[in-house]
């Protein structure tokens, strides 16, 4: 339960470089399919979506489990997965466990997803 | 088959709106979690970025075989998962069946997991 957790894909290799651009390499995809698949669960990308948007950016499960009709020991599951996949942190604070995205890690997701024409933005910055 | 394909989630309700800004929808997580799950495993993202790189837009499995040791029946197989989840398209030409990306909907995954100021590029532009 770091309070800071680098992405070994986003601190490595060239990161962020568009799929519609470059093929990603085979190692590059292990890590990605990884956080993708975790995605790939509709409780899980809901929660994931919770956390993301709570209030000051950070959540823990007594704020979000009555948007679910699921037990919390299920929900904390469903946050280790997405924590161990490492789109979320975490950290203990007495009773509860408090949870936050990674902005890097959803970046990084959102920057190799990307179809934009990167030249677009030259030109609207221009 | 068809030519042009529209994503219900991209087609229907309010698009785009960044999980760091508002939670998804219970339904709208269905058809996402669909699309993550489909690039949850190495070979089909592998895959993915593979037909959305390659050169004119578009590839048969003749042109990205090559880069996998698995049998063109499996990444047939792959390829039409991807398709299901309304990530690519595809057309039969003669022998071979070309597949493309939908760039809207990699473009829809990648303005969800945005985690990107949006007012800062007001500030740019400004």
């Amino acid at each position: 339960m770091s309070k800071q957790k680098v992405l070994p894909v986003v601190a490595g290799e060239a990161c962020c470089t568009p799929l519609v651009q470059e093929p990603l390499s085979a190692d590059a995809t292990v890590e990605l399919a990884r956080m993708f698949k975790a995605m790939g669960d509709p409780v899980r990308l809901r929660l994931l979506s919770l956390v993301a948007s709570h209030a000051g950016g950070e959540a823990c499960v007594c704020d979000i489990s009555e948007s679910f009709d699921l037990s919390q020991p299920t929900i904390s599951h469903h946050l280790k997965v997405l924590r161990q996949a490492g789109l979320l942190d975490c950290e203990r604070r007495g009773t509860w466990v408090y949870y936050w995205v990674i902005p890097a890690a959803l970046q990084h997701l959102s920057s190799i997803l990307s179809s934009a024409d990167p030249t677009a933005d030259t030109l609207v910055t221009a």
